[in-house]
């Protein structure tokens, strides 16, 4: 592998890998992609105010989240279908990031199983779509639980497809022989549009409610995380509903068009249940001044998702591992130049 | 027909089969276009602080708009001159609507009669141009009781024509044997510059003032509503005088350019008469977000113009229900990402 | 002459007509230009909250200015050297301002003198830049006074000329046998540079101060603006020396690059002393709008260089007449569409 | 040499002369280059409120710095290397700069050692990098002494180097017989990436606290400013610490990309300090009126880094002392037209 600098020349290098219809399903956002470029761009409008004259010779990047000892605020997004970005799919992401110190979310809609993942895996969580076969709902927690992921990651903004209109046009499907592995289903070819979009409609639950959380809660002994929200109120009811963390979301722009950045709610959220609750964030981090940037906004890790999708289209576990270890390099940069010798010295103050 | 999958596809494809004059009339905005492009701005720039786990299966989008019942909240704004985009014309249009169960206000400058739009037309308004002639105005307005109206729109930007560049460089004049079919008479082309613009300056009434609208109010059983105000005062005047609903508009840019975006003038007539009048918006609606935003802001409907023009220049009377079905698809999708299962749902704080 | 429909079209034209040299001097402004583009721009990002239902259809766009009645305010501001847009010079330019019913403001360094361009003038001004030659000056403004100008325009953003590129590029100099024909002299072509830039260090008082103000006052029976000022501390120290108005102005963008614009820095002169002396403004006014747009926030009219210098280039006498016949026609179709039908209907809550 | 208008000029004609690994190793800014952009915005963004009618015939762009005399304000900034610009190096940029009367802040990491510099420098200051070896430092402070230095500047804003993509894919290194000659090595080229980066982690000293000042200030007589700080808590500490000046800047865009820009980071740390200590400042100064608004907000003074690289590239000595002479011209020129005589009369209210 040649050397990639940037996550940016990271993706330009899996472009060159990946199928059209595998490149268009990672890389769009839903409908115009205002969320989607808006999720960079409040990266680009704040500035760090950076500190100088303190001792940081020695960077600690490390943090214990919810149990697990992490080398990395890093952490890797639930994304789907990871073969169609390498043949090892998710057994790769797995592997590359336990090499990397990161914990991994493994999506509902990985293409290997949470029983194959687990040899060669970190750290995990487990995302999770409630399906309206509460049955197979359940199921999918308890094999989390034994397969040993050590919290459950509750999307909540999806309770249909937002539309990408690539996929659309591409009328999106797995290719034969991939399948959903946790739910042995492929997305099957739909007669005109996205498959996926038409599977989700027939199976995912939009009818999820602040009780079905409950519902969760009382069904797992795992700490169950939500994912996709950007409203302090959101988030304080989350908090009430007794969650032991929120992940700021808007689900890297493929869900409503037009939803605030990530960082933007970034804020809200943090003042809204900042003392209370664990709070994560992903959408748009793409550098370690980047994290640095929303670590110092109150988040106490992030994830990545696309970034970790060029990793391992580009060199599979190796390729995965090196994308988690630039932006943990970036970031242990950016602290030394903003005078952050560990993450607990990544105050408010240095983000105006 | 092709799918389209966005506003903006159905606009491509419809520039396509439109004549240059015909596209250039329907596209434009006045002068330099600043007021055009702000219309679409005003939604680009805002965000959509979606709610999470709400029960938004079954979405409810029907509404009840002075006593008819509608299956949408988008409607169809006034716009003249349909047989420039579909040999059909306004028949077309009154169809397509009907089929998508969205109100249509048929324009005084429509190219075919209102008796002949009645028998295929679903619930649907009359816009209003006064003219000079006195007993032309009365006679239009008795028609469009007699066939069947349920309001009467009086248009208020217009005193005179706003100046369109590219009609003006065209010679703008409707084809032989396409008359104002309400009016019986056609858009002559003038010696130099649109025609319209010199019909407009000798038959229009230019004097017209609150007085008049008084006047109109008598003349009518109808409701009379009001299109084409940007200022709280005005709004607030509008209801002192008795009108049943205000049209915030700035004429989709055709009119004063310069003027500011409808969803900027939509918030400031709201907190001036939001609760004591049924307040209704246009211009730069392209997709069911948009339609989210103006309904967050305070507007109970919008109007769309030019989306349904390029249905009708596309497909005739089905691609105006197409058009109308995309906006109100996508607007149920946005509807269910924002946490909202009826419009009542739809409330400001999802707007910043 | 083919019709025009903007002045942006006629500074096409124009461009079309002019050598390259003239072109350049006329269109510049200092520097980066980043106060040439932010005149207009000012504009721009304002908005026109227009009222409706007001009786516009006959419209008064006259008014008197220090005792001159003029058809129209938009005015001519004083800009050098027409000999180089058009053989017949400043004589065409009066022509044509008289036609149109506008004030002419005259420059000291027109390239016809007063006493050529009396015969054909209307109302006008004289632009005075004071000389080190105090003799010269008072010289200049006696036979201001005789040929019948009716005020004195004295520039105060000029101790020395502002630096523009494309001038020094091309050694500017007055061709042979065009002068500044009120003070009989060339600009030479220097060895190196701006033959202008050369002029005016050697010639021009940089240490004017407002107690020259004064004596200027005293050495004249005429009313007495000045022009090219920004700030409201500076318009109120003009208004205690007793100055008959202010011209709020930036020199077209031609002098201190990063000046504010014009329309920016009208706010604050009006507030400062809106209510105690009459107060114009010139720079970046383009179209109608923008005329009512100045005039909303508080300009008793606006002067125009560079339209009517396109005006001049492209059709002589009658080409500045149908610039300002065009300005003029635009602004009375803006006020018509914002509610107005005199020019005391134009406030400043149009203008947000 | 052709005449050259501008600073933007200049670097165009320096670009033709240098080798691509030089051009690219000046140029530069850190990772995504944000806030190398920034600084330049940062000008364009603001306004200069100027006055009219001062006298400004003679203006007095003098100051006195720390006990030296000087004709500008217009500093020559710290930048290392200067023999990849012009074999003369360092020795041409003192000349340039004692011939404009400009102070040069001579930096560690010069290719001609402090003593061939001193015979030909007029008034100069050493910018200090601490090394690990401190013994080094102290022998390089006591250096700068002997040699004439009349202050240390101690950069502060670099740990550890800021990451220049160029230089990484350059793998940029002195060429062959360069050497950083106060130090007696060479920046060698490493196996992979920039080899001044290398250089810089093994051998500068990350752990710098603000006690490692007070062992600065204990080991010299000069005094001590630092430079690269951009928050008034930082400024304020500095003051504490016995600071004669500190200098806001972040390296040119240089170390951590996100920083502020210098000219929003001077506001800050004037308001916090500006009555106690010299305040100076760097970053994006390319015009007169660049230097004027960083004046008018509160620097004493200006440092240019890349300008007098350019200028040296293209001409030596000689072309080094012209764009120092064309920043004071064009300073002036900016003075003159904001109505200051002297560099106190560039008052706070001349920006906005």
């Amino acid at each position: 592998m040649k050397e990639l600098l940037t996550v940016d020349e990271w993706e330009a290098a899996a472009r060159d890998r990946l199928t059209p219809m595998a490149w268009d399903y990672f890389r769009s956002g839903a409908d115009s992609e205002r969320t989607l470029a808006r999720n960079r761009e409040a990266f680009a409008r704040r500035a760090l105010w950076y500190r100088v004259l303190r001792d940081v010779e020695n960077r600690d990047l490390s943090l214990e989240l919810l149990g697990d000892k992490l080398a990395t605020p890093v952490l890797v997004a639930p994304t789907a279908y990871h073969r169609l970005a390498h043949p090892d799919g998710e057994r790769a992401t797995a592997e590359g990031a336990r090499a990397a110190g990161a914990l991994y979310v493994i999506s509902t809609l990985a293409t290997i199983s949470l029983e194959e993942i687990a040899p060669v895996a970190g750290p995990r969580w487990f995302q999770l779509y409630v399906h309206k076969d509460r049955d197979l709902t359940s199921a999918l927690i308890e094999r989390a639980e034994r397969t040993g992921c050590s919290a459950i990651v509750l999307t909540v903004d999806a309770p249909l497809l937002g539309r990408r209109l690539a996929d659309e046009r591409n009328g999106f499907a797995l290719p034969a022989g991939m399948t959903m592995a946790n739910l042995a289903v492929s997305a099957p070819a739909s007669a005109a549009g996205s498959g996926l979009a038409s599977y989700f409609a027939s199976r995912h639950d939009a009818s999820l409610t602040w009780r079905d959380l409950e519902w969760l809660r009382s069904h797992t002994r795992l700490p169950v995380l939500v994912k996709g929200l950007v409203r302090g109120d959101d988030a304080r009811q989350a908090v009430a509903c007794g969650v032991a963390g929120v992940i700021v979301s808007n689900h890297g722009g493929r869900q409503l068009d037009g939803a605030p950045a990530s960082l933007d709610a970034l804020a809200e959220v943090v003042a809204a249940v900042g003392g209370s609750t664990l709070v994560l964030m992903d959408g748009g981090v793409r550098s370690g001044t980047d994290v640095l940037m929303a670590l110092a906004l109150g988040a106490r890790a992030v994830l990545v998702g696309r970034p970790v999708l060029w990793g391992l289209a580009v060199g599979g576990a190796e390729g995965v591992r090196r994308v988690l270890a630039l932006l943990t390099e970036e970031l242990s940069r950016a602290m030394a130049l903003a005078g952050c010798a560990r993450l607990s010295d990544i105050t408010p103050d240095l983000v105006r």
